[in-house]
């Protein structure tokens, strides 16, 4: 083996850090599957022209090639793919001919990017997608749907609370366009930047850079300082600026519409936010973005939105609505930091004692009645003394060892190591603790509490 | 979206062929864990000097590179792992401060290789290894229990039977020591494609190539010919050739024991061959390769075994014994040849109808309360024309589809679509058929039996 090498931006995590991530994607993939998605996993390279087709991700993109590979190679027209939502359009279109549509699918998988690690930013990723993707026009019930899913997943998970801010393409468009703005892309990427560069300096660059009136320019700030959870303020307050256009009305009675229906269904956590815009090209309608309520410098985890007009080709055009989760980015926070914990640092819930040498067969058999029965167990590997053994299930956080019988008579005792009982058992009908049998994860309250207020993501 | 491309080497399944390799990749996990193993992931991409200093593999390595990388740029370094292996001696070396010895986990992900795509063999492909990885001399017992996983797994996935074919390096190297042959790893390699090749190119190979006198070259190829399933039969063979030396005579002996014991414990489907080698060089003892009992000519399912020098750097040295089952080249025959399938296209079990755009809510708290309960389910999108919403359903296998009250009293009705039956329900009692609540996944035995007759795969 040669020189280690630690990669930097390549997160790897210790046994009982990954028993956390499991378990949050268990948790991921029960809900989607809840609300009847289904799973896909496309390849992890594309083509560079369909990688490169969706806004300006080009200097992020990591190429393959063979090691020994000529120049004329196809393969070097491959790269690895930077999200999950650019090779999921072209899957639907590649197949959309065996699909039936609506189509609903999750989609959890790695994604690269070779940008310059930093706060919750990583080279090698774990996302976890929805989208719907449908042959007829999408209501806005759609989009509610997604936000729903992600809602209730992020209310489950063991982790700090989010706050989703929702937005509106269209209402942005609609002011805008009111207000005479003609680059629009380029107002939506500055605006979206109001919370990490300032409202004076939005302003300012607005006027200086994209050449706006001063008083267009507080106008578009003013509006993406608008926040509220109530659908009906925000409408007064949109109206406030006496502005007309069909988009800008499109838009805010789609965006009132999701949060009235959002709150009312008990999804708490969800607020208009009307800086929000997100950097792809390709949203057309509701926008939103999670962030953790108590962290909020620490970069977004959840984002996504409608697109109407990414999954198209040659006359083909189908409306999508989709969010991300950034499973690993919502790690990068909660292990580093020790805020979520792993009950043990294996499956195992019972260690099978080794007597001796001799004895093997035996521990084997305790061993195999026990796993038969659904109880994960490990035997052993050596004839230790006792304490060697028990100080090794210790270490791994495995609650029982089973001391099969040195005689042979019956099949032994077992030991419960944090209550020391010890009792004659039959692997045959024995059963561990309910909650001791599977390993659980859960927030680390106390970590939690001196980081909420020591932690550089916090509010000043 | 640019020009769709499809990939040769990298496959992507529709949805119900997802369901499939999900159910597979479910049952896989969970034996690991019964077993104490506990779950991994290391990064996709290693240090070239990491990856290429196993075996002959370089022209396989996919490199990577930032799409507007300088040539002085580290990243040019990497490349994507091959298997998951060598990643995993990487990672235990650089954490085994960190970890309880004896270390057992295991790792599904995917692998990259830049071949030619060809029957079974992918440039993409998922693996699920487990190891066993000590700070101690690890006893055969190690090599057992890692078959005895790995049988279990065959055993229970719904897919056609396969052999383990079983031997050990000891008793190849300690035989062909016995000769006074010199170039021991040439002599394994060549003996190791005996299937392929067969007896009498092996032959000429041996005298041709390494220069073997033929009576040399012969006594190899008879040892190769070794197959047999008893202990005792194992012992009289090999002792028949009359040769001695330590090797031999160790590695003889942990076959047999290998052997006995995984019989004694129903392991079946468990077979001295004593041409199989393994083509790495890292293999120490116990090698193993799993192949369809039925289809013979389809390449090597799973494979392992022990490596006694993989794990080492600097001084520390740590025994290692695993195996690797190929779940991408299990898919790539059974669903290609449609021999297994899911009985649904999606995991929802009820779709819930839509009234009219004004019941819409209705259909969203049917929805809930449902998922409330752990039921599946998910809500047409458009006040269709109930034939239509019923052909949805029909056309993703979803058994049952709920109809809300059109007043409003009740919570309507639910169909099952196979039955035909419609039933007044509450969606906080109702429950679904218990064999329909999830998708399951089955042989389908008619198609199975047509191509046990007509495949290439199969036995002339």
């Amino acid at each position: 083996m040669a020189m280690l090498n630690s990669l930097s931006g390549y997160p790897e995590w210790l046994p009982e850090d990954r028993i956390v991530e499991q378990r949050m994607l268990q948790i991921i993939q029960e809900t989607f599957e809840l609300f009847g998605f289904t799973s896909l996993e496309t390849r992890s390279v594309e083509p560079l022209n369909v990688i490169l087709s969706k806004g300006e991700t080009d200097k992020e993109i990591y190429c393959l090639r063979r090691l020994h590979a000529t120049e004329e190679e196809a393969d070097k027209n491959l790269g690895l793919h930077f999200d999950l939502t650019v090779p999921f359009a072209r899957y639907v279109l590649e197949n959309r001919s065996k699909l039936t549509f609506p189509f609903r699918r999750y989609q959890i998988q790695k994604a690269w990017r070779g940008e310059r690690p930093g706060m919750g930013r990583y080279r090698e990723f774990l996302q976890a997608d929805i989208d719907i993707v449908d042959s007829h026009p999408l209501t806005v019930q759609s989009d509610i749907e997604i936000l729903q899913v992600m809602g209730r997943i992020l209310s489950v998970l063991p982790i700090p609370t989010v706050n989703l801010h929702i937005n509106n393409r269209k209402l942005l468009e609609g002011f805008y366009r009111a207000l005479e703005i003609e680059k629009i892309n380029e107002v939506l990427r500055l605006v979206d930047k109001l919370d990490k560069m300032g409202e004076e300096k939005v302003k300012l660059s607005l006027v200086d850079d994209l050449k706006l009136s001063p008083n267009v320019a507080a106008k578009c700030v003013e509006l993406g300082k608008i926040r509220t959870s109530d659908g009906v303020a925000l409408q007064e307050q949109v109206k406030g600026f006496n502005l007309s256009h069909p988009l800008l009305t499109e838009g805010l009675d789609e965006l009132c519409n999701v949060l009235t229906v959002l709150n009312s269904t008990g999804s708490s956590n969800v607020i208009a936010d009307l800086s929000v815009a997100r950097g792809f090209d390709y949203y057309t309608g509701t926008v939103c973005e999670g962030k953790f309520a108590d962290f909020p410098k620490y970069p977004t985890v959840v984002a996504g939105g409608r697109y109407d007009n990414l999954v198209s080709d040659r006359g083909v055009k189908l409306p999508g609505v989709g969010m991300s989760l950034g499973v690993t980015r919502i790690l990068g926070l909660v292990l580093h930091e020790g805020l979520v914990q792993a009950s043990r640092k294996t499956p195992a819930c019972v260690l099978v004692a080794l007597v001796s040498e001799q004895h093997r067969q035996q521990s084997f058999i305790i061993a195999n009645l026990l796993r038969d029965r659904g109880i994960p167990c490990e035997v052993y590997p050596r004839a230790d003394k006792y304490g060697k053994q028990i100080g090794y299930a210790d270490g791994k956080g495995i609650p029982y060892v089973w001391f099969p019988s040195e005689t042979g008579d019956n099949f032994g005792e077992v030991r419960d190591l944090q209550t020391r009982e010890q009792v004659v058992a039959d692997p045959k009908t024995w059963n561990p603790q309910e909650d001791k049998l599977r390993v659980t994860v859960v927030k680390n309250e106390e970590v939690y509490k001196s980081f909420l207020n020591s932690s550089k993501y916090s509010k000043k």
